[in-house]
């Protein structure tokens, strides 16, 4: 079997699906709504034995796909939209006043990392005009306060993402931060087609970047759920896969034993080298992404905006959606 | 004596021009530089009867005039980042690894309020590499740990700008933080040729927005630069203005007493009256601006990141900033 | 009688305004829907006397008005998208496969200029695919061969913005040309909540610039449908108009009559000496807009896309757009 | 011998080098710059063979590597600007008033697709004020009439970028048109230290997109200097020239004969089946490019339009950029 477990995904579902049925701690659950191509994963990771397979920390990830992501097709985005803001009705539990801070994670300057800073640009933003005069006591009973900040990434503001979410919810004191971000996927076929919910927290730039200090209820002190969409794949992990399967490939039609033997011994030794080869000078800093990626994200933006829009404020529904946004 | 006290502006020079030479508390020093047209006024808040006066706070506040600010002018260009690079390092006293945070006040989306966020694209970053392998040993000595945000406004992120940043400040524990903000003048002629540095805080949004929280020692507990650049002139300041020009003329020429008191009636009943009605629907919430406004802001934002480079940095010179930026 | 005819407005209905009931060669038509506040005015140009009096070509220009235009109420804004693609409907008389060109005129870099660009990222582009396998048959029935560019304006390109408009229509001969273009209103009042229709063509720039080639059937060869927002006010005009409330106020109450001649004269004499040194150094070339003009141009333009992607794509509907965009 | 010539690149200096030494109408040449480790690489396509060969049009590139490109080294920069403009300059004959029309080509929305428009935007713009009154005598004689237009790409317009060209240039009737765009390599080690000038026009897209109308003296009617900097590489590409390597080293090591058939077999049958599998559902439409693709596109459009500014401005010369720009 081959062993893909030093290959890094942030999605729990293609995590669970590498290591197969025999995890402890974990529990994968699929449905399909077939009508609407919807397909609704969710994986708990239960203890500390799941996170160590899964290199996941404990908590529910629920992810949607749909091949009607990457397609502009407004009627299989409803379903998306619906279903995306009830799984995000179930994660949380704010009472009718309770502040929400909505976090866009990634640089706003490379398109397929975009996708936080696009969100957020199109999230209802209230917590200002809440208890003012501004505001009519009608649509005050509509809308929550939500607030919303893009804090860049550490190349552009020398300060590590983390520490500037943690600053910012010390003064607001949110009751939830939803924080969304650009992941990175292990196979290409889920780029910009899949929607991942957790509730156990988020390393900002793990798609893009390199792991950063952590945003959760551990280091947050209060309950944050990440949204992700992946949109890029690591390039060496593209290759490396590659190379897998060809070598696969032909192990099954190998005959001679001296030859199978070579082929394992290939796989340990010169992979690596020909991965790092053929990304010299990149090394492991290059990613791979769809040409068309520009008009995915900013679609995939507003279903996810559209979505929280939905599940923070109590008084909008899809149909107003449908109209104001 | 026309009476001006009750219109804004953010320039301490302007407010104390306005008040003539009868000012407690306040101290004005002028000198001109004529080679390079530079004017330099310097403008001391010495207690509580200035800042009552001049409605500014107790502090410093030095302003650059020239209007090669207006022109694409190199030359004349250098001679401003130089004096504005020696200025503010008379207004900081950092140690040699005394971290900065600049902050970029004001809303990307409106251009001549965009002042701030363009100035910190330009500012080189260095607090994530400095004291990191990343950085070789001669590196380090040219540069300070600098850091840099852009807040957003209230309308966008539902949080006062204030409590971003001094969440940031709690985290990030800078000795200095400078502050970079378009600002509201009350003369047309000093619009995208004034550059205000002060070490008594900033208001952000002053300029097009309403007061808010103030960033200053006081809130931050650190030592504050505001640098700021009138870029606008508030709609209703200019029309009232200029009817007190034309009542003005009319009083110096007024032959029947009846007339003259009628006049002077007039200026109090009816010139708010007038604004309003000119302004309606918009009231206090309307700006004047230059047309060629989005040249001019971005030359700015490179003059003053560039003499914060200078300032800041310890071993960037002029001739780096020529070849570097 | 004040005289406001040497002061420029891009509206059809306001320089007819100006001129009283006495026009020769122009018809002025008003309608109002009450419920939803929408004021329609049709001003017919018939002949080269009313093109004088209100310089303005002959054709049929079509202003909405509506206060809603200023807010985020989607309810009011159908009925308005509604009526605006209705009235475009009538100013054009398509086949079915005639191909539209769609031109975003303004600059990109100035928030109340760029509503042609930003109109334009949010029109249905479908030229490069009608006729293709790319599209399913039945997809071909919903749209019309619809193109569009932002060409911008000669200050950055160096090129007359008719030029590049009347280059690209030789190239790809379109069977009519609708124009988007932020325009300058005599009133603060009409900012922002009034759109003109016109089959008369634009002056691109008119609004923020100086006059330039004419975008019309006449320049251009095929019909031309001109769309504009008045999002700014000239700052000379604003000025000049608040001189004329205060004088003529002062002429109604003047009681001597050496008194009322002064006056008289001075309007003619001072005037424009005063507003000239209102706006020293800039002259005429300050314009005057709300603060929240980002949010607004940002609405503007969602509105005249969807309108516009009604009105051109014979298979798309209000309720699609409510869906898809 | 490995045969690659099945796959693309932008770059003649690697078609010429995967084609080996028996090239027929190509005449190949290389200088190395050691201080400044820069290396210049002439390629010449003399007649139909060598276009036939090398799937390039007939004429000159000259191709500059550099490593100092990745990286924030003004010192190697300025070597660069200096070479570039000097290649530029041998590339054009240009009279003293002759017009040169630049085109940013690519899609701004998408950032290794963005060097086209972000070089212009640092392009210094004159046809509109040469032999106008707003300009002095002097500037006159420094600048030659250069304009500069974006015109987007297909999926954003509907139009051929190629026919928008045309159209501008039939209007403004230049003598020189310079084409700006990110290329395709084959190898990553080229990606971002890699500018190639060539007189034998371009195909806007050729790097993200699929292949469109030529931009050439043939289809302009005026010489083309194109500019292109490789920015991505196509993943299938990336994929197909890893499985060789291994495949490649393998075959090297092969001990039974079976196996070494089996191999030679593999790579016809299977390659092209595995990098399908690998890129599902995307085939031929991703690409590869490194994560810091934001800052690394500004530096070269900085680059790049300096070297215009000195190459077509008779009197702006490497000292003026350091100070100007």
């Amino acid at each position: 079997m081959r062993t893909t477990s030093n290959v890094y995904t942030d999605l729990a579902m293609e995590a669970a699906g590498d290591c197969g049925d025999e995890l402890d701690g974990v529990t994968v659950m699929s449905e399909e709504d077939g009508e609407a191509g919807l397909v609704t994963t969710t994986v708990h990771i239960h203890n500390e034995e799941g996170e160590r397979q899964l290199r996941k920390s404990i908590g529910t990830y629920i992810t949607l796909e749909s091949q009607s992501l990457m397609e502009n097709d407004p009627t299989a985005h409803e379903v998306i939209i619906k279903e995306l803001s009830r799984k995000l009705g179930e994660l949380h539990n704010l009472g009718k006043d309770d502040v929400a801070l909505v976090v866009g994670l990634g640089n706003w300057n490379v398109t397929p990392d975009a996708l936080g800073p696009k969100t957020i640009a199109r999230v209802l933003v209230t917590r200002h005009i809440t208890g003012t005069d501004a505001v009519a006591r009608d649509i005050e009973d509509c809308v929550r306060p939500v607030c919303a900040v893009t804090p860049g990434v550490m190349g552009l503001t020398g300060i590590e993402t983390g520490e500037i979410v943690r600053g910012i919810v010390d003064r607001v004191r949110p009751s939830l931060v939803v924080a969304i971000d650009a992941l990175a996927a292990r196979s290409i076929s889920r780029i910009n087609c899949t929607i991942q919910m957790s509730n156990a927290g988020v390393n900002p730039g793990a798609g893009l970047g390199n792991k950063r200090m952590e945003l959760s209820s551990k280091t947050l002190g209060v309950p944050v759920i990440a949204i992700g969409v992946p949109t890029v794949v690591d390039a060496a992990t593209l290759i490396s896969d590659s190379l897998d399967y060809i070598l696969d490939d032909m192990i099954e039609q190998g005959g001679c034993s001296e030859f199978y033997n070579m082929l394992k011994d290939l796989q340990a030794q010169e992979k690596h080298g020909i991965v790092q080869e053929a990304l010299t000078p990149y090394a492991g800093n290059m990613f791979v992404t769809p040409k068309e990626v520009d008009a995915v994200i900013g679609r995939l933006a507003g279903i996810i905006a559209n979505s929280l829009n939905i599940a923070l404020h109590p008084g909008i529904t899809l149909d107003d959606i449908n109209k104001y946004f």
